[in-house]
C-alpha cells in the first residue's frame, strides 16, 4: 500500500486539513463583503507575521514574480544594487535585477556559508559617491540550508539611506524576521513554505522609504505596479486591483489562523527544535551537515553525502519505496547533499518518519546503518 | 435560510464539484512524475481548447499578468501597436502597452458596439512605413457584453506581417476561437471563466511568428520570460521554471476533462443557447439589450436598465435576498445596465433561477413584472 506522500521538501509543504477544507469550498466572488472581510483579516494577519506596520501587498504569482515586482517597482535602469548571494535564490535575485538593467554588485558567497555582514559594510563604506540604492539579501537559502543573520546586516544597512530588501520566501513565518525592528524596507514572502498554503500567492511588505523609491522608479510595470495594490488596500474595505486568487487567499487566511493559534514565537521555537533534532539524528548516523552548524537553517537541513553514497539514490528510495519526499542538491551539489525540509505543518512524528525512511534508504544504498540510531536521537531531542 | 451564492458574474464562475474535490486534496510536489503527467495532460488539453498546435504557456497570475507578459515578451519600447478597444478590458491592454512605452494607436469603439474590421483594415492600409508591429483585440468584452468578430479581423491581419494578439480571457473555452485557422499569433486566456477553475492561472498561446518577435524584444522581463517556460515545455516531461500553482493546475486539468467529455463544439452551442434564452427572457420582461443583438456575447448578456430603475438596486436585491450574484455596469454604465453571466458551469436551471430572482427584484424595485414571464420564455427557449 502506498500512502499519501509526506513532503519534507523546501516547498511546497504539507497543507493542514482545515486549510484543505477551505480549498474544497465553492468559489465566492472577490467583490463581496464576505471576501473583503477575509482579505482584511489576511492583511492584518500578514502584518503580524512580517512583524511590521507597513502595507503588505498580495500578488497572484510565484515568489519569483514578487521578486521581479521589487525590482520593477523600486528601481530604474542603471541603478546600482548590492546583492549578497549564498546560493541559487540569491543568484536569482541578481539575475532578475540584471534582466531589468540594474548595475548589480554581486557578493557571491561560497555555498554552505552565510554572508559576513562586514562584507556588506565594506561595500557601503566604499560607496563614496552614494551610488548604491539598495542591499538585497536572502534570509534563508533553501539550496544550501543556510540562514543569513539579517538582524546583523540590518544594523549596518539601516544606518544608511539604502533600501534593505530581503527574500524571505522560504522563511517567513518559520524563522524570526522582524521587518520594523530590524530596519527592513521590503520583505518578499510566499504561501507555500512556512505559511502552509499551496503555491500561487506571494507577499511584499513595503516601508515608507520603499514607497519613496517607488515614486522615482522608471522601470515599466502594470500588473506589478504597487500603487494599484496600495490603492486597493487603502479603501474602507480592501480590494484587489485584478481578479485575485480568491481560493488561495481564503486558504492562506485559514492557515494564518492556525499560526496565530500556535503563536509566532512558539512556531519559531518549534522549527528550531526540529532543526536541532535533525542535526542530532544526522550526527547519530555519522553524517555531516553541509553548512556550518552555526548558520544551518531552522527550516531545512542540508546533509552531506557520506563517502561513496549518491544522495540521489537515497532520495529516490525514500520517495519510491517509503513515500517520503526530501530534496537533493541543486547544480554542482546534485548527488552530494540531501536536504530535509522541516517547515510549516511539521511535527516530531514527521521527522521520525523521515529518519526511519532515511535509515532504510541509506542501508539499502550500502551505507552502514544501525537501524534506529538516528530515530532515537531525534526522539530524544524532541522529548 | 441562505444558500450558497450562485455566481452568474463574468468571473469567477462556479466551480464544478469534481474540480472542487481536487482542490481539497493534499498538495503534491511539482517535480514529480505524478505532477508532470498532469502538466503534460493539461498542455495537450489546452491546445484542444485554444485550437492550436502552438505551445501554450501557463502562468501563476491573473489574466492581467498574462496580458502584461505579452507586451513584455513581444515588443520593445517605441514599437507601434494598434489596440482596438470596445470597453474596460480593451482599454486595459492599451494601458499596459503604454506603461511599457509602446506607441499605441487606439481604436476606441463606442461601448456596446463591436469593432468594425474595416477600421483595422484602414489602419493597416495606411501603414505605408510598415511601422505597426501588432493588432491587439479583445475577443469578448465582459464590460459591455459584446463579442468581436475575430475571424473577420483575422482574415485582414493574417495577410500582413503584423502579430495578431487576442485577449480571450473571458471567452476561451466558451465561445469559438480558433487560433490556427484564424491566424491568431497570441491568445491570452485564464482559468476562472469558461474554464471553470478558481482564479490564479493564466495561459498564453504563442505562434512561431510571435516567437520570432520574442527574440527581438528588448523590454525587461524575468518572471514572464517566455523562453524559460518554453524550455520547460520542451523537456521530455514538461516542467515549470518557477514553483507553479500546483493545486490550481490539477483543478484546471480536471475542469478540462469535463470540457473534453462534453465536447468543445457542444459547449459553444450550449453557451449560445443560454445567451439566446437570456435574450428571450429579457425581451419577455420588456427589457432591452445593451449591445446590438448581432454582437451580444454568448457568455454574458448586458441588459439596459428600464426607465427609472437603478440596476444597482436590482442587483443588490438579487444578491442579498435571493443569493444570486449578477453584475452591474462599470464606470459610466454603473446603475445603467445589469450583466448576467452564463459562462462555464451553467445550465438551464441556473438561468431559470436568475430570471426568477430578477423578476422578484425588478418587481420590488418598482418595475411592473408579470411574474413568470421571463422564466417561461427562458424555459421555452431551452426546451
Amino acid at each position: 500500500m502506498h500512502k499519501e506522500k509526506l513532503l519534507m521538501t523546501p516547498g511546497p509543504t504539507m497543507v493542514p486539513p482545515s486549510v484543505l477544507e477551505t480549498l474544497g469550498r465553492q468559489i465566492i466572488h472577490h467583490r463581496t463583503k464576505e471576501f473583503r472581510n477575509i482579505f482584511k483579516d489576511l492583511n492584518d494577519s500578514l502584518k503580524y507575521i512580517f512583524q511590521t506596520q507597513n502595507h503588505i501587498l498580495t500578488f497572484s504569482s510565484s515568489g519569483t514574480g514578487a521578486m521581479e515586482s521589487v525590482i520593477a517597482n523600486l528601481f530604474s535602469a542603471g541603478d546600482k544594487v548590492v546583492v549578497a548571494s549564498i546560493g541559487v535564490f540569491g543568484d536569482r535575485f541578481a539575475k532578475i535585477a540584471e534582466a531589468f538593467g540594474l548595475n548589480v554588485d554581486l557578493i557571491s558567497v561560497e555555498w554552505g556559508k552565510a554572508v559576513d555582514p562586514q562584507l556588506i559594510k565594506q561595500k557601503l563604506d566604499d560607496d563614496k559617491q552614494n551610488e548604491i540604492k539598495a542591499v538585497i539579501v536572502t534570509h534563508n537559502e533553501t539550496s544550501t540550508g543556510v540562514t543569513n543573520d539579517i538582524k546583523a546586516v540590518g544594523r549596518i544597512v539601516s544606518k544608511t539611506n539604502k533600501l534593505f530588501i530581503i527574500d524571505a520566501i522560504s522563511s517567513i513565518g518559520g524563522i524570526d524576521i522582524q521587518a520594523d525592528n530590524w530596519g527592513i524596507d521590503v520583505i518578499v514572502g510566499s504561501s507555500q513554505k512556512a505559511l502552509m498554503t499551496p503555491p500561487g500567492l506571494a507577499f511584499v511588505s513595503v516601508s515608507p522609504k520603499a514607497w519613496e523609491a517607488h515614486k522615482n522608479s522608471k522601470l515599466p510595470k502594470f500588473y506589478w505596479n504597487y500603487s494599484a495594490y496600495r490603492k486597493g488596500l487603502e479603501q474602507n474595505m480592501p480590494d484587489a486591483p485584478y481578479t485575485p486568487a480568491v481560493t488561495l487567499m481564503i486558504a492562506q487566511n485559514q492557515a494564518i489562523n492556525l499560526i496565530k493559534e500556535e503563536g509566532l514565537q512558539n512556531i519559531f521555537e518549534r522549527h528550531k527544535r526540529l532543526a536541532f533534532a535533525t542535526q542530532a539524528g544526522a550526527e547519530a548516523l555519522g553524517l555531516k551537515l553541509f553548512p556550518d552548524k552555526a548558520v544551518s537553517s531552522y527550516i531545512i537541513t542540508a546533509i552531506k553525502a557520506p563517502e561513496g553514497i549518491d544522495t540521489e539514490e537515497v532520495r529516490k528510495i525514500m520517495n519510491q519505496k517509503y513515500d517520503i519526499m526530501v530534496t537533493g542538491g541543486q547544480q554542482h551539489l546534485k548527488g552530494k547533499i540531501i536536504r530535509i525540509g522541516h517547515c510549516g505543518y511539521v511535527d516530531r512524528f514527521s521527522l521520525i518518519k523521515v529518519f526511519t525512511a532515511m535509515e532504510y534508504a541509506l542501508k539499502e544504498s550500502g551505507y552502514p546503518v544501525e537501524l534506529g540510531a538516528g530515530v532515537s536521537a531525534v526522539e530524544k531531542a524532541l522529548y
